[in-house]
């Protein structure tokens, strides 16, 4: 019935409206939380992930019981399995993020005015943050310890598949965020499937949502950016090439196209491009395809790549625009770190892209003329992990101009602000 | 007829898409130019403006005569009226911004990983930028030198009453530009008065647009928010606040709440709302009270400020939301830091607050809690400006949490990439 539907409509508009007021004032008892503070609370949080340990396993097979009756893909189902080393895990990434550098209160500049005026830039937490994400159960856990390392409290709507063992995780970081006598409304977890939640966390729930971030596949962040009324960082897809410059030793070329393709496919920071220079194309493209087939990739070429390994595919314009997420690798022959950068700027997507060289001139001008989150040199895409970058954590990689770019840790969740010491100062 | 509009339609926008292109390829030569490239670009600017002046205030007095028979507000008139002693003041801005350290390149941060890779966060541009701006010509100059300062194309849509300024400055940049040998598509002045251009900017130009500041009133920087397919960083009301603690000194409290106020009273940093501490507001507030009305300041008080200040007006509910940009203040009592923060954390803009204290403890409790871009201790909110913090110029105050805070110089135009540096390393 119409009014039925209303009714409920209302009723979760009350409900969410009323959690962004709590995580509103959480997060003025965040911005008061000394570092101490906010430490205790994270492992804490671990302790009590660790003794809530079979309610998280009996929560966790509800829904992969759940799951499996409801059909979903077998992929899936294992993707929100969770079982005591995967809790263990889940504590020790707990524990990590309280060993961080707090990133709160750091003065990141700091001068004076000729007027005696003493201008410093600190950094501070940005307020209450949102984070909608997929089926991966240890992402609240994750979440919840960023949040909180980073002073900012956060609403949390993860998949509908896995909400039994999001509840039972954040009944763990309740446990440990009152511990450390911070209210447990710092992290809250949004206790319905109902679609419509998404909804209104995107409309900015009264003003009291400052940041956005999607954490999911490439519908879920378009309709978050699509639809959101506050900010988003968002995290597209890592379309990541591979470049082998003239100089490059053959070992290395070998070594990281497969690493970069290879390790895992399916991460965001697997390489999809592999790009070779045209200048020496036929000392170092039959050997690296070579590799990678060895591996059980298969390998779509140009042209140019095609008349150098003889039975490689084809590949189709939209082939070079395509994160596979799977062992397929699109191979292209171009002129030098200026073909490739042409290259990468058209079908990239800003993510990370590596040079293979020996060549340091020609690295450096790779490095600067590739507008990506990550550019490295003679070392693997698979590097692009917050985790790898020493960041304890991340909720993703940053594909934006603005903000943040690369892996967002705790530090990455943050602004700044001025704060301004006079002796009485007016302005003339 | 409906067919005619079309082709005009299609031809703005093929041209617009056109403007896109350019400033996408134009950035690419900002990329690579150095920093001297640049500093030499924008000295040459301010010397083609000091040559162009005559030329420069023809076509003002061109824009100006059809304000007056268009029947544009005086004041708004002399808003986009130049005179040799602006032109000047043009050209010296120019020069100031070409002083200023050169934000791009600087490593802002650089470590080594336990498996040999060297990561280095590296200042980069953003990208294109366009900037939508009202009716100030002196910002054609000041935009232009920001952007180039910070290796970004610039895409410039003024307000239309100033176009043949506008043009005329552009003339300049173009040639200062050229003389440092880079595109003049560095930087682009949309030559049509048709607001379609303003919609198809918001648009993006097909991905061309990184970066999208509006610069003007509440309704354009509200339309901006609403329609933009790309980032935004907003400059919104100043709503700035002056807390007189109970340990201020009353000499400070008189002269910063007068400045605060009455410097100048149209300027996003001045104060509107006057909080003093209940604890000693009989002996705080009926002398600055007076000094502000000997000033020329309307004042409007809560029940507890009129009580000690005979005569006063009462403010409504709707003043303490109100940037009266005019010789008004509204007057509240409030209950010790707390009590001004909350009031803030209501009604405020997160822009610029001020307190005066004696007492450091209650200072720097004021610093933490209140939560906007600036924050002056015993210092007038008429500071919050970017050549008062010594960035040189500005290109507004942000009060988005986002990106950048405060004032926008050269460097809050800039993003990072990390450049991770190996020897062959790939990921276990």
């Amino acid at each position: 019935m119409g009014l039925g539907m209303d009714d409920a409509g209302a009723s979760l508009q009350a409900q969410m409206g009323a959690m962004g007021r709590a995580a509103r004032q959480a997060a003025v008892a965040l911005r008061l939380a000394d570092a101490a503070t906010r430490t205790r609370a994270i492992v804490a949080m671990a302790v009590a992930v660790r003794a809530a340990g079979p309610e998280i396993l009996a929560a966790n097979a509800r829904d992969v019981a759940d799951a499996h009756a409801a059909g979903l893909a077998p992929a899936m189902v294992d993707r929100l399995r969770l079982d005591e080393a995967r809790i263990e895990a889940m504590a020790q990434g707990l524990e990590t993020v309280a060993a961080i550098r707090d990133p709160l209160g750091a003065e990141t500049d700091r001068w004076d005015r000729p007027n005696g005026l003493d201008i410093a830039r600190v950094r501070t937490p940005i307020g209450v943050i949102a984070i909608i994400y997929e089926s991966r159960p240890n992402v609240t856990a994750d979440a919840a310890a960023l949040c909180v390392r980073s002073g900012n409290a956060a609403i949390l709507r993860g998949g509908s598949e896995c909400l039994a063992s999001n509840l039972a995780i954040h009944a763990a970081v309740a446990r440990g965020l009152a511990e450390a006598g911070l209210p447990d409304t710092c992290v809250q977890v949004v206790r319905t499937t109902d679609r419509a939640a998404v909804g209104l966390i995107l409309g900015g729930l009264e003003g009291c949502v400052d940041l956005i971030i999607p954490r999911g596949g490439k519908s879920l962040v378009a309709r978050v950016q699509q639809e959101a009324r506050a900010p988003v960082l968002g995290h597209l897809e890592g379309i990541n090439h591979v470049f082998l410059h003239a100089s490059a030793d053959l070992e290395k070329a070998v070594a990281i196209a497969v690493n970069a393709k290879m390790r895992r496919v399916s991460v965001c920071g697997a390489a999809e491009t592999l790009l070779v220079d045209s200048a020496d194309a036929q000392r170092l493209l039959p050997p690296v395809a070579r590799a990678l087939a060895e591996a059980g990739c298969e390998l779509r070429g140009d042209a140019r790549a095609r008349s150098l390994v003889p039975g490689m595919a084809e590949a189709t314009e939209e082939d070079w625009g395509t994160e596979y997420l799977a062992p397929i690798m699109s191979v292209a022959v171009v002129d030098g770190v200026e073909g490739a950068a042409a290259h990468i700027a058209k079908y990239g997507s800003a993510h990370t892209d590596a040079i293979v060289a020996e060549d340091g001139v020609a690295a450096e001008r790779f490095a600067t003329l590739v507008d990506s989150a990550i550019v490295l040199i003679n070392a693997s895409t698979q590097f692009a992990d917050g985790a790898e970058f020493g960041f304890g954590a991340e909720i993703g990689i940053a594909t934006d101009r603005l903000h943040a770019r690369g892996p967002v840790g705790a530090e990455q969740l943050t602004t700044y602000k001025y704060v301004v010491r006079g002796t009485g100062q007016t302005r003339p």
